[in-house]
């Protein structure tokens, strides 16, 4: 079975935010959940534990940091983080803005299915946009 | 509302794993998905952006630690990480090992509602006393 995230995003994905030092981020084709973003390994692994101390530090920062940013932006009830791998194990965490406005809230966001929402491509170029501005600080 | 985290667990609480230095270990008490713990902060705290990095960095390494014990002893198909807090923000980890015999694999925990498994005294003794053997290195 071949891997999603191998290769890694293209530089013309449209969903692509930044590239970290550790993780790829990229907003979540499904906006259902307004800001949800995947912040996906570099690298092929599967576990926490796989990694060495300083690669796992270096990427739960990035973890931490695009939160803080997600937080910040969409302001949320509470930001979810989550790192499942069940179906795809490559490293990929789900980071998502909890509205309390939301229809699951307060509910995991896999309690019930719901049909995706697609953004349009000017939709998705802003938030990208916005995203990476305010993770570069050039918001 | 008062949070249920605060105060912490009780020294004889059946469920108790082990005091860490940022976090309180516990076993779950539905034991539906076996070997499903709690980490919980010991400190009241809602999100990883708002440790300081030393903090953050201490309960990330908790994290993993109790993520690679849980895979050594249960033997997962992987690990599922959580933090979710939509209904009790206090931070606490759902450290999750996932089967592929168990009844909702792949999906994540929460995609269908199932009745509780309560253990006896004994078999959460059993499970407790198990997972902290491990921790301490003394299994």
């Amino acid at each position: 079975m071949t891997c999603p995230f191998c290769p890694p995003a293209q530089d013309n994905d449209e969903l692509l935010i930044a590239r970290l030092d550790i993780c790829d981020l990229l907003l979540n084709r499904d906006q259902f959940f307004p800001g949800y973003c995947l912040l996906v390994s570099r690298r092929h692994i599967s576990e926490l534990f796989h990694l060495a101390q300083t690669e796992r530090q270096a990427m739960m920062e990035e973890v931490n940091q695009v939160a803080a940013v997600l937080a910040a932006l969409y302001r949320p009830a509470k930001m979810n983080y989550e790192l499942l791998g069940n179906m795809v194990p490559h490293i990929h965490w789900h980071l998502i803005p909890r509205q309390t406005t939301d229809f699951l809230w307060p509910r995991p966001v896999w309690s019930e299915p719901h049909a995706p929402k697609h953004l349009s491509p000017a939709e998705y170029a802003t938030a990208v946009v916005a995203i990476r501005a305010a993770l570069t600080g050039k918001a």
